[in-house]
């Protein structure tokens, strides 16, 4: 794939710049007018389709339904949870001005929507009979960013906010930690095939606002750590905050529990940096918009590249033929590497003279071979299967062979350099977080000896996961 | 339904105060926190849905793919085009402030996305090759509304917007005309029973920008007119402010034509005002979070209520059981037929010991009938087909019957009190817009004699359809 190599910067030079390349050259997506927005081009929108497809039918497998609150929040709404106010202030976009008059309170475009969905559980919630109340959407949010990188960390992104209230500490908790295993993991390691790090965010690293922060971590092509998603215990602060009370069985009035819960666009960014190579993009077929395209090499393998590519289609799969057989056929090829499509299949007159195709597999190395017509169907739609647990295995080996225990800080950060560290965080502590921070580097999450998520901020023996992030 | 009367407006005393009664009881939508704005529960957000669920799959099927363009838009990009800035000017939310600075140019919030998809496609059509170009949106919206209502007229709503460049003049009318006419047209007919008058629409109520705006129009249950969605030629407007060209086939460098087309919420709210009567909404069984209710009168009905909701599940029919047997049967029943559903199954001792249970049909004027269980799946499936069909045919015979053809303007002004005037549009002409006007009556649209769309403003014997509007 050398040809392709010319077109994007080497991951193990300039892995941001690759990923920067690769977005471009794949028809990803594009830097917007204003500073930090973006403009999804059909390619990665589909990405994103998929994936949202997958996320919203798992949500509402949950009991949770989806609703719509408006974008623009009154300021004073943000001022009444002290600690969400102070977190998002810096970040918010206001308007001033509408329908050719200055505004009597200014508006901020909603960085989330706590403070509004608060107001209406208000309303909504009266007695424990209505509890717990699952509500989610689906919207878009802006958040003023210093350091925008495409679909990481944009001005605007897309994404679903989960929004609950609950009787009890117990049934918040238990439904926020369902969603961060159940509903997200599921769906990074089985659709997006990306091993993730569940754990709870050290105090300084929690949202704005809440008691609890659950993250799902993935490693990326360079060693780096993405958050993928995030659930959280918001205890009583905003039920306190806009009054979301309900009269118990006993007759007593009580305040809700609430949670909150997001996943953006960004998981998008994680497919590009998880499985990505030199030759560009590597699509997981589960959010593949475009599984198997079937390359016609010349004129006269048009009609048998659209049979092959209809046989797939009446099969379930999702494929495109490219019958553009007056263009170079390399070019063609690298470009559809670039797009990272799991799998291609070359239709040329010798591959017919001979009864056969060439299945290339771009998850497997593009490995080529050719393929009897009359198996071509069965051996690819299994091909597909394969690959998807393929990447998968993939990803979590890589991801297993860059996480190192140590025991000092001082190891911790040396590690960051190309992978993750593992240590005690009786060793790392709030002066500790202090300290990795002055190298960039920081707790991404901490677990129990055994893996699970800790109930407390204090509980002894946490394991913390030290990264350097994006 | 006596006591439903109790809790809604008459639609014959006040028919859009009996609009904003049935979308508050039957937790449809509510206000948002901002003057205009709104807030969609999950019944209203559920209609929603399964609309926009149809509404996409067709417009794939066009070829038109998906893609997201940013929310906030320069200033300065709406001002490219005359009409377009003049037309949306007094209706835009601006921000000035973002990330505690005051900025540099101040920003819009999306009124409609042509202008910054035209500085896209500019780049990204080179060729005949890349066009037609066919890209859908869907987001939300912001026009600042002084006379706002919920679903009809908010300040910021959802919608799809679609964004199309063509080679020549010929191809961009057809699609406008196809996107009207298959997609939109077949959306409202047959999954929201709705019918809808299709026309042009006069100079004076295009879209800004366009050389054509066409427009599908339903009659709601006052005789008003209400624009259901509508398809634009922007002829080479944008395609010359933004620079969309492309080089010919012969080589020669040309303008792209553009079109764009938009389908809101508001649809939601034509079905609230076209198919809803005094006991509150009737839900078209497509759109119908919830086609059936089955009802358990009693504790000791439960379990044969819950087999039968799940024999309806297992055939394909979305279902909810009420249970609440220690709440009263009427007041549920009441609560149902509020919310419009389709089919509600009631389930009593005395249904059962007669080894059947009892069928009300709202869409057939709530009759009632007693169905053995044995055949009760296969009844209620048919049904929900039936009833389908039935509403469109009241809603029909409804629409005809409230039109009427006319010779002067003050004629149809008469007419309008209470349905649609039909009239020659050589006798409106513009001044006749003027002197309706004056009445709070427009055209709602311009047809042929034989019913088709007309290409050009000025062709002889058009058909005016006039009418008061929401």
């Amino acid at each position: 794939m050398t040809a392709s190599r010319s077109v994007l910067a080497a991951q193990a030079t300039d892995f941001p710049r690759w990923f920067q390349d690769v977005i471009a050259k794949a028809e990803l997506a594009e830097n917007g007018p204003v500073r930090g927005t973006m403009v999804v081009r059909p390619y990665g929108y589909g990405i994103w389709e998929l994936l949202q497809e997958a996320m919203n039918r798992r949500i509402k497998s949950t009991g949770a339904a989806n609703a719509y609150f408006p974008l623009l929040i009154p300021e004073s709404y943000l001022q009444r949870e002290a600690e969400h106010v102070e977190g998002f202030s810096p970040e918010l976009a206001v308007v001033t001005h509408a329908g050719g008059k200055q505004l009597e309170e200014p508006l901020v475009i909603r960085p989330t929507s706590e403070t509004v969905v608060g107001e209406y559980m208000a309303k909504w919630i009266q007695s424990y009979r209505d509890l717990p109340l699952l509500l989610n959407q689906w919207s878009n949010v802006v958040r003023w960013e210093l350091r925008p990188r495409l679909f990481l960390r944009t001005t605007e992104f897309l994404w679903q906010e989960g929004h609950t209230a609950h009787a009890t500490a117990e049934d918040a908790r238990a439904f926020a930690t369902r969603i961060l295993s159940d509903v997200y993991r599921d769906v990074m390691v089985n659709l997006l095939a990306i091993p993730v790090v569940a754990g709870r965010k050290t105090r300084r690293e929690r949202f704005a606002g809440a008691i609890n922060t659950m993250t799902l971590e993935a490693m990326t092509g360079d060693g780096k750590a993405l958050q993928m998603g995030t659930s959280h215990e918001l205890g009583q602060n905003f039920a306190r905050a806009f009054d979301i009370g309900y009269l118990s069985n006993e007759g007593r009035r009580e305040l809700a529990w609430t949670t909150s819960w997001g996943s953006t666009t960004r998981m998008v960014g994680g497919v590009i940096m998880v499985h990505g190579d030199d030759a560009g993009l590597r699509v997981p077929p589960s959010v593949a918009p475009v599984q198997v395209v079937v390359l016609a090499i010349k004129d006269e393998t048009i009609a048998a590249a659209r049979s092959i590519a209809d046989d797939l289609t009446a099969a379930g799969v999702r494929v495109t033929l490219d019958d553009r057989a007056d263009q170079p056929f390399g070019r063609r090829a690298v470009n559809w590497e670039l797009k990272g499509v799991p799998i291609r299949i070359e239709v040329g007159p010798r591959d017919l003279a001979a009864g056969t195709a060439t299945v290339v597999r771009r998850l497997r190395g593009s490995t080529k071979s050719a393929v009897g017509l009359a198996e071509l169907t069965n051996t690819v739609v299994e091909a597909i299967d394969a690959d998807q647990q393929h990447l998968l295995a993939e990803a979590t080996d890589r991801q297993n062979a860059r996480i190192t225990t140590v025991s000092t800080i001082d190891e911790a950060v040396e590690v960051t350099a190309s992978g993750w560290a593992r240590l005690p965080y009786d060793t790392v502590g709030e002066e500790g977080e202090d300290r990795l921070a002055e190298s960039g580097v920081t707790v991404r999450c901490l677990q129990r000896q055994d893996g699970s998520l800790p109930i407390e901020d204090n509980e002894p023996d946490l394991i913390a996961y030290v990264a350097r992030s994006y």
